[in-house]
Formats: structure tokens, sequence, C-alpha cells
């Protein structure tokens, strides 16, 4: 075994329960039974508001304490690691108070509800990498084993000279017009719809397997159901959407190589599909969420009369985080994503090593998604995204 | 049999033999075999500016005399229809004087090469109309019948209120490099690119499934390789490509759905792949012309723990256009969307009815394309497509 | 052009007029327009018993001439080339008079209905090959393209050792217990029900790819619905159902491998689902009837990590066949399966070339089925298949 | 929440540490973290033979105490669930004896390496229900969801008559010829191969899908690659290979429906392809384990021009085992076939109710198995298989 036993503990804390949190909790709970690991995480602590909710919660999820005060928590002697999983109007001032407590941090995407804040993040993690304090942010979905390959695939050449990136994230919970005005579609809770819940994803996905970054977009989004039933309202009191249901966008990567992109929560029939396929001079690639243990690699080098699309199934021994798993063929689910991404965390902090995707990673995303909602604003005209000066 | 035995002639005459000339050949000379018709097609002449090569194509398509110049073909009192399969910047002037001169006209997609030329066809049309002579566009991917059942169920109403149209058109025979400058890459002789060619297409795939039409489009278009070998020129020489090799647009219908395009020919391994989805508030479609038997349904009316897209393969009798064919499970190949156009239009004629789709149809595709390349001049601000009176 | 022009023709006389003359008429008036031949097929007459109806279906199927009687259709001068297209009770005398008449002959499967008239079937083909005349069974699927490329795959030795074939061959028309008593489902007229419709299909398919003989097998067969309203009765009239409405049977080839077949004409929901798929120790291959344009290869001397099953779309100009047809990606329909057994007919003849499947190759695929039926009666004791001694 | 906080704890000790014993670990780590329980799973101890390694299993697996010896873990105070994950050669001995010494019993798959020891397991398992204590064997596919789902479908009579179940297992690790002599390919140690490993498993679905049990069967099993290197030998030396590599049988179900099934270790490509459809008078279902979050589902009772194979992605709240994970279309691993066993295990516990499989289901697969093996002995012929009285 590589790692002295037993591997010194690495306390973490967490803020927030819901669906992220329950989905953290997995990854803390989980990845030490998988893998070999420099450190032990140790789920010190969770927090929420409600103190009777989140001590269920911790109880339910794993975590020896709860805390009702974020503060609370990044004070904790125990806690060396502060998990974000709250809704992104509160990421930035946790965040920022946690790497300046000295505290690693992991935060949910998307990182920040604005650039401004996304920005202040930023500095935060540049400063307190200087300290020797690690931030990272949770696109989970870079950790999909056959996403993982797809990335191992174009970094080492295969594809050749990228052309196209074609990304989409669809679901249709949101079909129903009687369905009722949720948190999720009020701006001032949200920031912003299918945008910044499912957009992010997928330009994250697009800059991650490509290697480059968007320098800029032209987008239409569109609120199809303009007004809904206030969940507690009296019987016909409405209310109004105020955020996106689906964005059309398109742009170009750095290279020259065209990018689009589509979101919507109105596709009915697609439930959680993210599709994303990329097409370069020597092959392509095509992935599909719904089957997310599978890869499509056509290699253009072959003769013609044997070309096709391959359905690798990425459960084999060398593919990327199948040394923790099961045999070939037995497939793995959605929540390994943030077994991985804890894996790759504790490795990096172990180490003193930058983990990816970084607050700066996060911050281009919230650049694009920026960009995307003003030239939505602005009849789609192409809207340029500041990118950042080498380092 | 529905039909006296035997049914009038309907003399023919085709201009153009080569893939498209192909094509069309076929299907006229299977559409009497696979239906009962009211009129009986009699391929009289076929035209080509070769002789030698004309009259080896007439022997092998099935015509029974070869021409050298069009008007002559058009003059021929055994011809009352003319099957225009030229390349787009011939095809006013081609079916403009068969108008004239009192023939029904079939003209291959895309309508023209330019707005004016598809206005001054659309006018000739309507003015033939009035004294009997009919006019249709050859849009034939309406006529896959699992298109045609598609668009079916949506005049049903079977997918509620439209909320997305997805269209892409994908192939890859320009991917590489070396290939030498085909005519099909000047703007000179093709018009456009991969817009003309496999836009023209899915824009009226995505009008006519949706009954609607495009209101405005913002755009991006890309010529990845902007120099080529010139075929006959010596080694090292090399041309300018004028074309786009691919092209990214999106916009709205009058309905306020959203529709997205992408068509290339650098998308290595996608051969032909048309595809296209459309999302409506009761349900779903999806198809994919690589497997052109198959429609994919979700009915969102049905519970949730039962839905799922349902592949429906169109090969039974009721579905349309099946009633000539084989029995159930037999699948059709791509060419027959040109056998059921024929027999279409046949009917049309001896009804005297306007046949589908119109040069008015296909003017308004022209537009679009038009707006296509107008927004993605002006960095793909919105351009609106003007939208023709209602009658 | 490789041939002079015009080619000498071939006249071809054909019995019968049902679904498979259809067809088989469809591959006559094809072949040449598709293929350069060094014969030219010349449709001279159609033979079936009722006047007014051969009639009918020689103007609508293209031929130049009806007879009444097949003797009168063998004895025409213009005919070098019988197309036997009847039910299986009659293949064996007209097929051996044609043969003894001195012409060519094209016999539908299965050969016949019994193995004594497939023997003396094979007897009077081998007499006649001595006189220049030859004979061929229609078993059509071995020239979809994309089976056709399976067996150079294998052939070339790309499977390596051959372990395991599994074939079926499902549809669902019998599934309603209501539907009436078809003379499909009477022994007297149809010889056997799902096993020698479909079952010699696979058998032939499984002996072709692989290349080998099956020399034994155990079998179940099954009739679901014993008794079926009479088609014509009064009202509550029924009668028994005489043959199998599905069979299952698995046996070995001469080098060991397994293989596996089943048919049904129960199995709701598949309309004409062939599928079989054969593994061997250096690859694997997957083909779907109701795909037919698509061929799975599995490359298993590939890295573990890229390996998968490819999804080849057999469109390519280098495919089998396609050399005749449209671009990359433009499918083609079940029906020329029919063109291309005429292609390699009017080659064979003009060659003096024995043309396969020869009537021994059928005459095997009627030993395997009788085995079949053999050991289904035999509580599915291993059954052995006769072989051929090696010529 | 519907019960007690906290609920009573249950005391599992796990016999056994390899890939089941890790699977197991996994489904008794998590079932407390997604479901509400009636009582709390505590794991008290795991057993091995090796102290150290058995420790660190513990360890890594999250066990709070190891065994060195079985009947120590029995006879432990705070176990009172004993979770058998060795090989099959020992499950009778432990089983009955834990059964005796009053603790529950979830045994892996298969029951027992022979009829014998199966009949004295379930008598066992007869007498201890009497007492109290419950027994339980570990099919787990039937507890994928899509399975679960295809189970309630065919209960409720959405099939309507059953005429075909057709099941096959098929993986690839044993292709390579080189492979060296494992213990899993010695009769002595793995009582049988592919039939016993992966047969076992499609004949139970086959049964519990159904509802019916198998009566009868015709077998052929083959072993391909008869001698392999010994895995510490010098090089040269072999071993004979004394289990099956392959296997096809096929039977009836009581009701008279025709099942079949194969089984492999040399399908190249199929990685793990537990594959099963069956085929109804209404309706037909095809499940893959490959994509296990699918369920297909072809609803024969909607009009042919509507039908087609749906696909269900099974993950809605209110399919089987759902409501204790992610939204729709986040898909579940393989390993929560386990979680969702425990979870069933321990309801049946608190409410002293029979959990399913019963020991009684898995002497009858071991029943099944003993005749496909009779039967290829005795050349395949029809061997019955003995059904137990009903109760």
């Amino acid at each position: 075994m590589p790692y002295s036993t037993p591997a010194p503990p690495l306390g973490v804390g967490m803020v927030g329960y819901a669906f992220m949190g329950a989905a953290h909790s997995q990854g803390w709970r989980t990845v030490g039974r998988a893998y070999d690991l420099p450190l032990t995480p140790v789920m010190a602590a969770v927090c929420g508001r409600d103190r009777s909710r989140v001590e269920a919660a911790a109880d339910r999820l794993g975590w020896a304490a709860a805390e009702t005060d974020w503060r609370a928590l990044i004070a904790r002697d125990d806690v060396s690691l502060v998990d974000i999983c709250t809704p992104g109007d509160s990421h930035a001032e946790i965040a920022i108070a946690a790497l300046e407590a000295g505290k690693h941090v992991l935060c949910e995407k998307p990182l920040a509800n604005t650039v401004e804040e996304a920005e202040a993040m930023t500095a935060a993690a540049i400063a307190a990498r200087r300290r020797g304090q690690l931030a990272m942010v949770g696109f989970n979905y870079r950790r999909v084993p056959a996403l993982a390959l797809a990335r191992q695939l174009i970094a080492e050449g295969r594809l050749g000279t990228l052309r196209h990136v074609r990304a989409s994230y669809l679901q249709d919970w949101a079909a129903d017009p009687a369905m009722p005005l949720a948190w999720r579609l009020r701006k001032e809770k949200a920031g912003s719809g299918a945008l910044g819940d499912l957009g992010a994803h997928i330009v994250d996905i697009a800059q991650h397997l490509s290697g480059e970054l968007l320098v800029g977009v032209s987008a239409q989004t569109e609120t199809f159901v303009k007004e809904r039933p206030l969940p507690e309202g009296e019987a016909g009191q409405v209310g109004a959407v105020t955020v996106d249901d689906a964005a059309v966008f398109s742009g170009r990567l750095a290279s020259g190589a065209l990018a689009s992109f589509e979101v919507s929560r109105f596709a009915a029939g697609r439930k959680n599909q993210l599709r994303v396929e990329v097409n370069g001079s020597d092959g392509s690639l095509a992935f599909d969420l719904e089957r997310l243990n599978e890869l499509e690699f056509h290699d253009n080098t072959l003769p013609d009369a044997e070309g096709g699309f391959r359905r690798i199934l990425v459960t084999e021994a060398d593919h990327p985080y199948l040394e923790g798993w099961w045999p070939p063929g037995h497939g793995l689910g959605y929540e390994h994503t943030f077994t991985h991404q804890a894996r790759d965390l504790v490795h990096a902090i172990a180490e003193n090593a930058q983990p990816e995707p970084t607050f700066a990673d996060g911050l281009q995303v919230q650049r694009v998604l920026a960009a995307v909602e003003e030239s939505a604003e602005k009849n789609a005209v192409h809207t340029p995204i500041p990118v950042p000066a080498p380092e």
C-alpha cells in the first residue's frame, strides 16, 4: 500500500446539505473506500441554518457534528477544508472568509452569481495559494471517466486540429406551465436559469476538453412561461418568472474552432441529457450523460471502409478513475463524479499542488455566461470575452 | 384499381444528369411501379451540354432521348414537366423559361443562388399557376416517411405548444485539407458552401415540421481551410476557398419557439447526418437521416414512469408513402424520397392542385440563408427575415 | 465503360409475382441502371395462373409478356434465365424442368420444402453445370452490403478463431390469436412455419459468414396458437395451425464454434429483426437487419482502453456493392439485396462461373432444417447433419 | 420520518471480502444514507482466513472488527445477520451453521455448488423460518431498478400472455488462450464455469421476471481452450481447464413460453452484457446490463403506426428504489443493486417477512443448472427439472 497507515486526517466541513450536499457527502464517505489516499478525509461538521434539520442531515449524511453558522464551521480546528454546497449567492462570502481563515476550499459551481464576485474569489484564491491554501471549483462532470478519457485523447492529439465543439444540456422539469414558481425560477435567488445551472457545465466541459477558451459569443435566451402560480399563494395568484428557461449560444475557441451550445428546461423527454461532441481533423468524440459509462470515438486515421464511431465502455482498469472500482462492464453512477473529485482534491492538498478546475477556471466560465447575457440583451451581437493574460 | 388503365401520359424532360439527375431518374422510373398513378410519367428526354455524355446518361438512366440545349428540351411537345437538376446558378433562367413555355416545373433545391432570382422564380410560378402550370421545389427530405410522419404528428397537435427545433446536418468530406479545390468550394459556381447545400435542407425541414416560419436569425460561418490545391494546377499551386465550410445559426419561429441550426463539412465521422429534434409541451420528436426508417417519439402525456423516446420503425402499411412498399420492417433507402416526390407531383398535376414545397417556400428558405450570411457579416447580430404577407 | 455497348441481352422469365416477384422485378429493372453489366437483362415474360392478374402484374412490374403456364415460359426462346418466385412446393418441378430445358435458374429460398426435392434439384444443377447452365438460390441477405462486408472481414481473418455465431430472426405478425388461418400457417402449403421462412435465412447467413457448415443441432419448436379462425369460414369456425410459430435451436460448426438460433412470429415489436453476431478470438461483428446500412465491428487487437463496437456505416464507395450507389451516408433499402443478387448472377452467367449460393448450399440449409424438425420431435436430442464430401 | 430515531441496530457479520465482499460492504455502508430504515445496519465484523489481510479489509471496507474463523463470527453476540460472500463451495456449511445459531443469513449466488447442498440449505432455511430467522440468496440483478420495473410491468399483466424469454450473459475475459489457468477455470474450486457464474443470474432473472419456473432444458456446453498455462508453473507447463467456457440452453416455462439462454466468457467486446428480452401478446421488454438505467418497453396495444420500443430512463422518483436517489436522469451504478438488496432485507427482518429470492429460489436455479449439465452430457436431450410442489 503506497501510503502510511493510517494516513493523516483531513478535516472537512461542509456548508449546505441539499442535493449537492448529499452528493458531496457521498463522495467524502466513499473516497477512502475506493482509493488509497495520502490523507484520510474526516467528515467533521456540516452547517445549515435550521438546527434540527441540520442535525438530522448530519446523522443521515455521516457528519460528526452540526453547526448553524458557517463562520463557526470555518473557525473549527478540526476543519481544514471547507466544502461549499450552498446556492450561488453565498459562495463568495463563505469562500473568501474560509480562505482568509487558512482553510482549503471546494466550492460548488457556478463559482458565483456575478463576475465581480467570481473575480474577488479568484483574487482570494491566488492570495491563499501563496499561503498554502488551495481552492477548487466543483465542475464535477470533468470527472466522469468517459469525459476524463475524452480529455486524455484530445490532449494526446488524437483528434488533430479541432474544428467543432457542440454541446447541449437538456432537461424537461419546467415544461409544464402549471408548475409553481420555485426559487430556481427567480433571479434574485438563482442568479440565472438554465444558463447558470446547465450552461455553466457545458461551457466548462467545452473549454476543458478542448484545452482552449471561448473568445466571444452570440446568444439568445428565452423565458417560455412568463408567469407561474405562486407556490404558497392563493388559487389564481401568479408571479413573474425572472430567469431564462432556455438559451442558445455559439462562439469561437481561441484556435478558431466553432463552438455551439444549447440549454433548456423545456426539452420534453430529455431528463438530464448533457451531450457533447468534438470534431477534429483526425477524429471525433461524442458523449451523452444519460449513458455516462460510454464514450464514442471515431478515429479518422483508419481506412474509410473500417471507420465509424466506436462505443468505448469506459470501465476498464486502465481508464481514468477506474482503478478503484469494479471489473469491466460494471458501470458507475452519476454520484461518483463527486468521489473522483474528492480523490483528486485530497491528492492535491497532500502534495500542495493546484487542483483543477481552479477558481480562475470558474471565473472564466462566469465571464462566458455574462457575455451570453449581454449578447442576448443586444440582439445576439457577438460579444467578446475577456481572456486572462497568460501567466 | 382506382385509375383508368392506361393512365394518360405525363411527358417529363430533365435538365442535368449528375447525382441529382440520377436520383430523380430513379424516382421517375420507379414511381409507377410502386404506386397507382392518375398519369403515367414518360421519361421523354434528358438534357446536358456534352452530346456523347448526355446520350450515355440517357441510356443509363432510362430517358428516351437526349438534348444538348435546355431550350430545345423545353420546346419539345412530348415534355409537359421540366425537372431541373442543374447547379443553382442556372435554376432561375431555366425554370422561368419553362413556366413561360407552359410547362410544369420541378426544380432541385436550393431554389436559386440569390434571393432576387428566387423572387423572380416565385413570381413566375404564381403567374404560371393562373395558367394551370404548377411549380415545385425539390426539398426531398420532406418525403422521408419518418419525417412525413413527424409532420403529421405535429399537425395533429401531438406535441402541444412547440418550444424548440434543433437541427444539424453534418458531413465530413472536406475535412482533409489536402482535398483539392472543387467547384463546390468556389462561390461563383456554388453560391455558398455548407450553408446552401446542407443548411437549405434543415431550414426547410424546421419550417415544414413546425408549420411556422423563421422570423430572424443570428449566425456565424467559418471557412476552416482557406486555401486548397488547385485540382488541375501544378504541384504546389493553391487557390482560395470562397465558400463557408460550416455555419451555426439560431433564431425564433413565429410562435416564439427557439430554433438552432448547425451545418458542417468538417464533422469527422458524420457522413450524412441530418438530425432534427422538436420539443413541445406535450411531446418530442427526434430523427437522424443515417437511420432514416426510424422516428423517435416521446409522448409527454404518458405517466412519467412509462415515458421515454419510442423508436417507431416507419415501415407500417399505414405510414406515409408505405402503401407502395414492402412488409413492415423492410426498410427503404434514401433514393425513394425522390420516388415519393414524383408521386405527389404527379397527383398534383392530375388534380391541378398546388404541390408543396412551393417556389414561395423555396424563396423563404433563400431569405433565411441570406439573413444568415448578412448576420454572419455583421458580428452575428440578429437579422430579421422578411415574412410574406398572408394570402 | 468496361463493357461493349450495348451488351448482349440476357432474357429473363419469372414465375410468380407476389411479394418476392415484385422484389425480384425491382432487381431486374434496376440492376443495369446502377451497374455496368456484361449482359443486358431483358424482362421477357412473367408467369402466373390467372391471365388477367398476371397481365396486370406484367404491366406493373415491367415484364414484356405474360404467360399462364410455366412450361410455356420455360419454352420461350427469349428466356435464357428462369427466375422462380413461387411458394416452395413448386420449386423442384419448375427448376429441374428449366435446367433440363437448357435455361439458367435463379430459385427463391428455401430451395425446396423437403430434403428429397432439394437433393434432386442439386443433382439437376450439377448436371446442368456441365452443359453450361447455372443455378443459384436466392438467399438475398448475403448481399446486404453490411453482411457482405462482414463476410469479407471474416474471410480475411480479422476475427481470428471463431467461437460463437448467434443469430435470431424475429417478427410479430402472428402474435394476435385472432389473426385468421392464412396459408402460411398450414403445413401442406408452406412446408413449415417460422423455421423454413425465417430459419432458412439465418442458417444460411451463419454458414456463409463463418465459411463453415453446421454439423448437428438440438432443437425445440412451438406452436403457440393451435387453432385460428378460418379466413373464409363462418363466425366461430376454426382450423388447426399445422406449422411452427417459433423455433429455438443450437449446434456446432465444423470448427467447434457454438451456433445458436431463434426464430419467431410472436416477438411483439420486432418487425423484421434479423440479428447476427459472430465472436472470434480477434474480434466480433454484429448486425441488425432493422438497421441494414450498419455493421458493428469490435477489433479485439486494439488496446482495451480504446476497444469497443464500432458502427460502420456501410455506404462508402469501397464497400461491397456500393460503387453503383449514392455518396457516403445515403442509405440503401431492403430491396437492393435483389439488385445485387441480379448483378452477381449476370456476371456469373457472362463469365460461365458458378454463382453463389449454389443449389448445394440451399440443400445444406434444408438438411439443417430437417435436422431441426427431427430433433424437435425427439426431445431435442442432438441430431447430426449429413455433410457433403469435399469435392 | 417514518421510523423512530435512532432505529434499533442490526448487527451484520460478513464472511469473505473479495469482489463480492467489497460490493456487499458498499451496500451496508450506503443503505442507511439513501433510505429510511426500520433497523440500523451495524457493520460488526468481517471474516477471512489471513489475519493481516482481513484486518486491512475491515479497515478499508468499514467493518468494526475482523475475525479469522467464520464460526467465531457466527458466535458473536453483535452479529444478527451473517452475509456470506465466499466461493460457492463453502456456502452450505456456513449458511446452515449460521441459521442453526439463530442468525439471519444473506448468501451470495449461486446458492451452492451442488443441488444436494442447496437442498440442505433450503431445508435449514425452512426450519429457521419457523424460529424467526430469515434467509435470502443474493441474486442482486433483481434489484436493478430497470429489472424491478420490468417485473412490475409483467406482474401487472402489461405483456399479456408470455411467449418468449430470451436471455444472454456475455463476457470476454477468457478469450485470450494465453491467459493462465485461474481457479475460476478449475471445477474443484469453482463448481462450474460460465454456467454457474453467469447462467445462474439469467436463469434467476428469467424465472423472476416471468413469475414462472423452467420445467425442462436442452443444453450444450463447450470448453474452447482446453489447456492453459499454469499460473505459477514453469514456462511451458500447462494444466487442464475443467469447467465450461460457454453454454447454450433452452427450455420451456410452466405456461409453455419458450426460454433461450446463452452464456460465454469468449464473446470478444462484450464486457458484462446481460441482456434479457420478454415477448408477450400485449407487449415486450428488453434490457441490457451495459445500459442498466434503461428499460425498453414496447406496448403492443398501441396503434401500429405509433408502436415501437420505448427507452424508459428508470430514474424517476416513482420507479423502484429511486426514492432514495438523485433527480431524474442521474443514473445509478452497478453497485447499488447491493444497496437495494440490503434495504429490502432490512425491511424483511424488521417485519419478520420472508425476503426474496428465497433459498428455495436459489435451489431451483441450481436444479436448472444441474439439468443443463445433465442434458449437455446426454447429447442435449430434453431434461426435466423437478418443480417443487405448491405450498
